[in-house]
């Protein structure tokens, strides 16, 4: 199931040559970077007000708008999927995801 | 490669029993739900940031660690990446994921 | 200039008798607490995307929509802007602006 | 009461030629802008978790915070709490805060 995020990725890198009036995708690309970090704003304000609601449902449906919309700036970026999943991999490895968050927790 | 969501989502599950002065995301865990979000919050201005400057690296970063956050989120509700993947791969079905976009639109 | 806060704050108690057909706030509060604090995160993020535009006339018109739709929650949540002014003041006292801060550091 | 957002914006500027180790405030202004904005994103989900709690006096002490924030960010873009009250008066003239409200609904 998890190949999903690659079959999305593709069908956005088709959406590049579609027409605006007919793709929300299309859409998102002609009016621009700002338009799509606008969506990832809002969707993460929603995804913060769905878990305040303790709403698993919406949790599970506003996480995926945000996934997608990062999807959508990978995209856009001429960035994938793959680069997400890589960069999470290497944290796995032997500097250990842990270590990873203590770099955070030092910002 | 995918598979490195489930993998996470593991690692993230044994961290429930860890003890919070070890590991970040016991901590994240102890602090409870609001300092998920946050952290959600905090990194998605992140992302923004790091695509208005065009900086692709800082991007995959960025994005890594909202994705990240968004597993210890799931792990917390009790849920996991697949089923946001499903969301996804049920948006990908018959209805399709431009009815999805416009569904948003009318948001 | 400055009580333009308190002059829109009566608009703002005015419209909750309003027609939401007729009013873009009353179309806010009829829409409920969710509707206002999305709007607070879209704002922010136009906020992020116009400094990080250098752009100061947008910087403007984006905190001017923030500070708009904080008052509509403080409007909503039964609060005012005096409320906030006078947390400010609170922290323009003895304690001082900067111990203020220094408590954000330990946050 | 209202003027201290005036008083405050002075100390804000008085702060650019503190020592960042001694002024939390001279330490946000040589960090530089994102760590600025990255406060902004912060305090607006501190506000929408505080709003979503029903917690008043939390929603104040936030919202605070979110304007002494956008307070810094006005003075490290050499602008001031001014620009945004008088964009705000203009609101309040012939074209009523209402017309702008339509204008965002389109947006």
């Amino acid at each position: 199931m998890s190949d999903v995020l690659t079959r999305l990725g593709n069908i956005l890198e088709q959406r590049k040559g579609a027409d605006p009036a007919d793709s929300y995708v299309a859409g998102l690309y002609a009016k621009g970077l700002d338009a799509i970090l606008k969506k990832m704003g809002e969707e993460t304000t929603e995804v913060v007000m769905a878990a305040k609601d303790g709403n698993n449902r919406q949790i599970i449906h506003e996480l995926a708008d945000l996934w997608f919309h990062s999807l959508v700036l990978l995209a856009h970026s001429g960035l994938s999927a793959e680069d997400i999943l890589a960069e999470l991999e290497k944290r796995l490895g032997t500097s250990g995801i842990e270590e990873k968050g203590r770099r955070h927790l030092k910002k």
